[in-house]
């Protein structure tokens, strides 16, 4: 069996700093950057430095990690007001995905339970966050060993955005489940929504694929339906950013039309997420949707597409109700129709 | 009421030579370019210096002219055989808008029928060809003119690639339409997806839109089904390049999926087309489908946007069965569902 994990990490602590590969240059460059101060992970997360649910949940509790770390604060309240600043800056900086929340609020939960000493707290935050990033490589793993039966030999899966490695700590989630299917010694190929406006489809995903030896195929995000239309598509695996107590999984913008045209043409669509990404205390209707910038429709890598004066919408995301999920593949085990149902039972 | 029409031909016959917007060159610079040969008109169907059904129809016929006003025979024969060249030559540009075809032919049939004298055959020939581009801007004004009714005052209407003044001689048939009902007192915003890999609707309809003073808003092609889930688009509208006997709508990559999402969210789909785009000798599994160049999907204005070494699908049109369509709109009519019977009726 080939060796065939992506052996890089997307987002790392190291020597006090948070080092993450800086997903804007991909793919003409794989490069680091480094990061000593919350507000530049703070940035880098806004800038899509590092984007996909599972990095930016871990790379949040890295920027809380390195406030508290950084800090000159002599006593406990005055260290965990500036933890709760650092929290809260990093908040705001993306609305959807919910394991930003959820890694920010599980360092903030560790800093308090530390006791009285600075130097504790400092340390805890530190070794939680770090922990979070083993976990999710971890996870991830399990999720794939969850999904790799749903995948025959032979098949051809479809995959919009990056739920890859590189949208998480490592290994990934959607692209997780087809690396284990293929450890399991599966031939599994690929179709790779380019994904428009921000490209992770064709910059990210097949940048990944291609390093690793997958047999994979970029098309346009028009070409969706011609393809599942003409019999070339098995199966669609995705990434989710929120999934919420209804069954609803928010998802990269494109997602749900991928997934309406699945069900038109019986293919089978599993989204793949962590426990970390289930929104239990929120119904879908609750949900903001980040509206994102204007440049990122009308220009292409600095290039301008469009003429001046024209107004763009730039929804981030969508949300594709739970009629149209086949199955989602968790690290707890499969969540199977009717998802809102079983949602509770597997994940509650 | 303003004026309002695409003030510009997008081809012309000029001096005994065939000039055409570079539609390559925008939204950034609105050039012309001049041909004198029918090797350089078929070049510039085929590189999309002129594309969209009717224009390309239109400017192979005015190629075929080129080639019987340039042609230096001295007996009828010797000038058919050049002319049929030229014509084999310009139907092997694209295969699968049949007005291309039908535009060829009809200079063609127009050479032949043109008597022994070759000067009368040259003058027919470049005399149809002139005739043929007055008839694309009238036939496109009666099209407008039975579609404009099924718009209303405050419609939202999204369309696909480009289907205005640009893919014809002037005026359009999807925008066409909508430039009807403007005319008409009525107040139409459109939403233009932008039509990977091309572009055709960021870079052509953005820019004949704003420049027509329409309100209008770009959304990358990941984006149609959020529109039309959270309400915001009340009609599509596109063009054709080929509509079969059996009622299958050949258009733009992306348009089935544009009519899959529009039939789930209830939205009338209407494609608009001129009688030379319905191909009745032909079934849709008769057709071929035109796979475009591997540079299309990974660059953008000649930034890569993807990884060397990943393979590529880039199907440029796709088909869209009778049953998702509303009514097809034509410059004989309305052609009503069921589709498949009623196409006979108003155009066979």
């Amino acid at each position: 069996m080939r060796e065939n994990f992506f052996s890089l990490r997307t987002v790392m602590w190291e020597e006090g700093c948070v080092k993450m590969i800086d997903q804007t240059a991909l793919p003409q460059r794989l490069v680091y950057k480094t990061f000593d101060s919350w507000e530049g992970v703070a940035d880098a997360i806004r800038r899509m430095v590092i984007r996909g649910a599972p990095a930016i949940g871990v790379a949040a509790a890295m920027g809380v990690a390195l406030a508290a770390d950084r800090s000159r604060s002599e006593g406990r309240d005055q260290l965990l007001k500036e933890i709760d600043r650092a929290a809260e800056g990093l908040r705001r900086t993306r609305p959807t995905a919910v394991n930003l929340f959820w890694g920010i609020d599980r360092v903030v939960a560790t800093a308090r339970r530390a006791g009285p000493s600075v130097d504790k707290i400092r340390d805890a935050t530190v070794e939680e966050a770090k922990r979070m990033a083993e976990e999710d490589v971890e996870s991830n793993r399990r999720l794939g060993a969850f999904g790799a039966p749903l995948l025959d030999d032979g098949d051809v899966v479809m995959t919009q955005c990056n739920a890859g490695a590189l949208a998480t700590v490592g290994y990934g989630t959607a692209l997780g489940v087809i690396r284990a299917a293929r450890e399991a010694g599966k031939c599994v190929k690929v179709i790779v929504n380019e994904t428009r406006p921000a490209l992770q489809g064709s910059r990210l995903t097949a940048f990944e694929l291609v390093r690793d030896g997958f047999h994979c195929t970029l098309i346009s995000d028009t070409a969706v339906g011609f393809m599942m239309s003409s019999g070339r598509v098995d199966k669609v695996i995705v990434g989710a950013d929120r999934i919420t107590r209804d069954g609803y999984v928010f998802n990269k913008i494109g997602t749900y039309q991928v997934a309406v045209l699945a069900q038109r043409h019986g293919i089978p669509f599993y989204p793949a997420a962590p426990r970390s990404t289930f929104d239990l205390k929120r119904t879908h209707d609750q949900i903001v949707i980040e509206e994102r910038a204007y440049d990122e429709v009308v220009r292409v890598k600095g290039r301008r597409i469009a003429p001046k004066g024209i107004p763009v919408a730039n929804p981030a995301f969508d949300k594709t109700p739970p009629e149209l999920v086949t199955c989602i593949v968790t690290d707890f085990g499969l969540i199977r129709s009717p998802i809102e149902q079983n949602l509770q039972t597997v994940i509650g």
